[in-house]
C-alpha cells in the first residue's frame, strides 16, 4: 500500500485527496506555486513545498520541480487530481522512470487517448459505437469533401491533440469545411504543437452522458453508471446528475459495457470517464473521448454508489484489486453537483477573484461540498475560478433538485460574484425540471432572466 | 399537507427542520427569545418573532406568546423539536385546543411514557422486557425494604417524573436505600412537583442502547434499527453511533420488534425513540424509557437508512400514511455522530460562551454538519453548550472512525474552547476503536489524559 502520496495540484481537489490519504492513514505532501501559499490543501497536508512562481508552467506543470519533492520527501506515490499534469503521458513515464507510482492509467493508456484520431479507431476495433467520420487524420481536402458528402453535412473537425473544447470547428457547407480544416489545423499546431486533424458527423442536439469506470492491474474494469452533465456553458459543464433522466436501466447497462470495452481495449487501470454522445430521441450513444483521470463531478457517482473513487484510485495504484466487482454495484437515490465559481452570472461570467470575507457552506443532511474556500481567503486570479462543488443527493430527482436550491439559499459567500444565483435559477426553470434538454440548454434558455 | 409550520426550538434542531420545510416547499416560522436575534434559524426562516426575554421560561417554554405566534402568522403546526416543549404533553393538549398540528405523539402518549412507573407498566403489559422493580410507586420505605431484599443489591430509585439523568440514586445497602427514596422525593418535588419515585434492579454494566420508531395515525409502526449511546458524560450522551458494535442483525429484529409492540401499545404517532439497557453479555435488554419526540442523535439514523425523519415527521403529522414499510427499512454501512459542545474538555467540560471569531466546518464525502454555528456569532450562555453535530458515514466502522478523526481535524472553531479535542482523543482510544465498552467508559477511562 502507498504510504507517503504527493499530491501535485491545487484547490478542492488537492483537498479532496489529502481527506482521502487522511482516513487511509497515508502521510499527504502538498505542493504549491507562490500565489498559493495560503492555500487550504497547503494547510491541511501533512508537508507542503513550494514549487515555483505563480504561473502554472513554472509550478504546478514543472515536472522537475515535482518529481523532486516527491523523491526529497520520500514519497512512495504523486496524484495529479484533473486538469495540470493528470492527462500527460509524458509526465506519467517520467514518473514510472523515477520509481515514483503515478495515481492513475499508465503512460500508453494516456496517449492512446490522448490522440483522439488513434483513440476514435480503438474504441472502433474495439467495438464502442463511434460517430461516423474520417478514418484517422484528414490528409487533404478532397478526402475531407468526398467523405463529407458521404456522411451528410454538417461535420465536425476535430484536432487529434484537442480536448476540453479546444480546437473544434463545425462545417455546414463545403466552403465552411475547407476553410475549416485550414484553421483548425493552423490553430492546433499553435495550441499543441500538433496539426493534424480528423472529422466527425456533427451530431446537433445530443446530452452528454458520460460513464464512470474503475479498473486495476489484474484486467478488472467495471462501470459505476452514468452522469449528465448536458448543462454547458461554452462546454465548461456547470452542472451534473446521476442518474441522467434520459437513461433508463437497459441503456444503462449497454452504454456501462460499452465504456468497460473501452477501458479494457487500453489495458486502462484506475479512474476513467469515457464521455458519450446520446442521441436521446434515437436511443443511440456514440464514443466522444474518454478522460483518463478523475473528473471535477465524480462525487454525485459516490454519493449514489456508495464508492469512495480516490480510495479506490489509491488501492488499485497500490496494486490491488478492485475492492467490488460489477454486481456489487448498486445506484441509490439521485445526486446532483453544482460547480460554484468565483465568477459573476450578471456579467457574463466574468471572473471575480479578491478576499472572501464570509464564507459559510451549507450543511444537514444529503447535502456535501467539496472546497478549498475558507473565510478570509483570497481567490488567486491565476487559476481555475471553482471555488466550491456543493453535492447533494435525495430519494429522487424532485428531492434532490430541492435540496439543492434549499442548500444554494443558505450558501453564504461574501466578498466575491459567484455563480449561486445562476443555479437558484437554472434549477427552478421549467425545462431543466422537466429533465428534457440537451448540451444546447444554455443557448437557448437565458436562465439569469428567465 | 401542513403548509405553514412554527418551529417552537432554538439552536441546530430549529435550522434542521426549517431545512425539511424548505425542501417540502412549507413555509416556515421562526420564534426566538431576546438573547436570540442574531441567531441562524432566525435568519434562515420565512418569518421570525421575538416571542419573549431570555430566560427560557419566558421565551421557548412561554405557552401563550408561542401559540398567539402560531395563530398570528397563520400556522398551521407546531414542530417543538427536543427540550423545551417536545414532551410536555400539556403544550401538545393546548395545540390540539387551539387546532394547531403538534408536531408528534397525543397528548395522551406523551403523558404516558413521561410518566416512568406508568410507561413501566404500560411496557410490562405490551410484553416488553422490564427490569425487576416496583409495580408502580414506591408506599413506604417498608416495602421498598422487602422489594430489595428480593430482587437484590444495588438497586436504583427514579422519580417518576424524572427523566434526561435527573432525581436518579443507587442504593447498595438498606441505609442508602431508605436515606436515597427520601432525598429522590424530595429532590423530584423540587423539580418536576411530584414527588413519587419506583425502584429497578440496578444493571451495573450495560450498553445504552435505543430504537429509533416510527408510526402513523393510520396504526403502523416501523423501527429504524438501533443508535449506540453508551459514550455518556454524567448521563449525557457524547456521542452515538449505528449500528451499535454489540448488536447483530438477530438482536436487532429483537429489540426493534419490542419497540415497535411499545409504540403500538400506547397509539404512537411520529418519531420516538425506545430506549434499553443492554446487558451484552448476558444478551438481555429493558425498557428504559421512552422518549416522545426526535432524538439529538436521530442523524446517524438518517445517515445509514437514508430516511429523513424530520420529513417523515411531518409527512404523518399531516395525516399521511408511513412512506415505508418494514421491510423496505435498509441498513447501509457506519454512521456516527460527535457532538461539538462550547465546553472546555480541558477544564471539566466547563462551558466557554463568547464569540465564535473563525468557524469552518468539515466537508467531503460522507461527511454531515447539523448547526446553527457561524463565523462571528456569539453563543448565548443560556442555553444548550452543543454548537455543532458532526455526522459521518463510511462503509464499516473503521472507515467511520477514521473519517470521524479526519473531520474533527479539519472543523475549525475559534474564539471558544470545544469538545473537539476530546472527541479526537476518544475516538484514538484503543478501548473505543475495540468496540467493547458500555456506559461507564468515562468514568474508567480517563480520556483526555490518554
Amino acid at each position: 500500500m502507498i504510504k507517503k502520496l504527493l499530491i501535485a495540484n491545487r484547490g478542492e481537489i488537492a483537498v479532496r485527496i489529502i481527506r482521502a490519504c487522511k482516513e487511509l492513514g497515508i502521510e499527504t505532501v502538498a505542493v504549491f506555486s507562490e500565489a498559493d501559499r495560503e492555500a487550504l490543501h497547503v494547510q491541511l497536508a501533512d508537508e507542503a513545498y513550494c514549487i515555483g512562481p505563480t504561473a502554472s508552467k513554472d509550478s504546478y506543470l514543472n515536472f522537475t520541480n515535482i518529481i523532486s519533492a516527491a523523491k526529497l520527501t520520500g514519497s512512495d506515490a504523486i496524484h495529479p487530481g484533473y486538469g495540470f499534469l493528470a492527462e500527460n503521458a509524458d509526465f506519467a513515464e517520467l514518473c514510472r522512470e523515477c520509481s515514483i507510482i503515478f495515481v492513475g492509467p499508465s503512460p500508453e493508456a494516456i496517449s492512446k487517448m490522448g490522440t483522439k484520431d488513434v483513440a476514435r479507431e480503438t474504441m472502433h476495433e474495439a467495438g464502442v459505437p463511434i460517430v461516423p467520420g474520417s478514418q484517422g487524420i484528414i490528409k487533404d481536402s478532397g478526402q475531407a469533401i468526398e467523405l463529407a458528402e458521404k456522411i451528410g453535412y454538417p461535420v465536425i473537425i476535430k484536432a487529434t491533440a484537442g480536448g476540453g473544447g479546444k480546437g473544434i470547428r463545425v462545417a455546414r457547407t463545403e466552403d465552411d469545411l475547407v476553410n475549416g480544416i485550414r484553421i483548425t489545423q493552423q490553430e492546433a499546431m499553435t495550441a499543441f504543437g500538433n496539426p493534424g486533424v480528423y472529422m466527425e458527423k456533427y451530431i446537433e442536439d445530443f446530452r452528454h452522458v458520460e460513464i464512470q469506470i474503475m479498473a486495476d492491474s489484474h484486467g478488472n474494469a467495471i462501470h459505476l453508471g452514468e452522469r449528465d452533465c448536458s448543462i454547458q456553458r461554452r462546454l465548461q459543464k456547470l452542472l451534473e446528475e446521476t442518474p441522467s433522466p434520459a437513461i433508463d436501466t437497459d441503456m444503462r447497462r449497454e452504454m456501462g459495457e460499452a465504456a468497460v470495452k473501452a477501458a479494457l481495449a487500453v489495458d486502462y487501470s484506475g479512474a476513467g470517464t469515457v464521455e458519450f454522445i446520446y442521441d436521446a430521441k434515437n436511443r443511440k450513444f456514440y464514443f466522444m473521448e474518454m478522460n483518463t483521470r478523475i473528473q471535477v463531478e465524480h462525487p454525485v457517482t459516490e454519493m449514489v454508489t456508495g464508492v469512495d473513487l480516490i480510495k479506490e484510485m489509491i488501492y488499485v495504484a497500490s496494486g490491488k484489486k478492485l475492492s467490488l466487482k460489477q454486481e456489487d454495484v448498486t445506484f441509490n437515490g439521485w445526486a446532483i453537483e453544482c460547480r460554484i465559481n468565483a465568477e459573476n452570472p450578471e456579467k457574463n461570467f466574468m471572473p471575480s477573484a479578491g478576499q472572501i470575507k464570509m464564507y459559510l457552506p451549507p450543511g444537514g443532511f444529503g447535502v456535501r461540498v467539496d472546497s478549498a474556500a475558507y473565510p478570509g481567503y483570497t481567490i488567486p486570479p491565476y487559476y481555475d475560478s471553482m471555488i466550491a462543488k456543493l453535492i447533494v443527493h435525495g430519494a429522487t430527482r424532485k428531492e434532490a433538485i430541492e435540496k439543492m436550491k434549499r442548500a444554494l439559499s443558505e450558501f453564504a459567500i461574501e466578498g466575491v460574484h459567484t455563480t449561486v444565483p445562476f443555479h437558484i435559477k437554472l434549477l427552478q426553470h421549467e425545462q431543466f425540471v422537466s429533465g428534457e434538454f440537451n448540451t444546447k440548454f444554455l443557448e437557448l434558455y437565458d436562465v439569469m432572466n428567465s
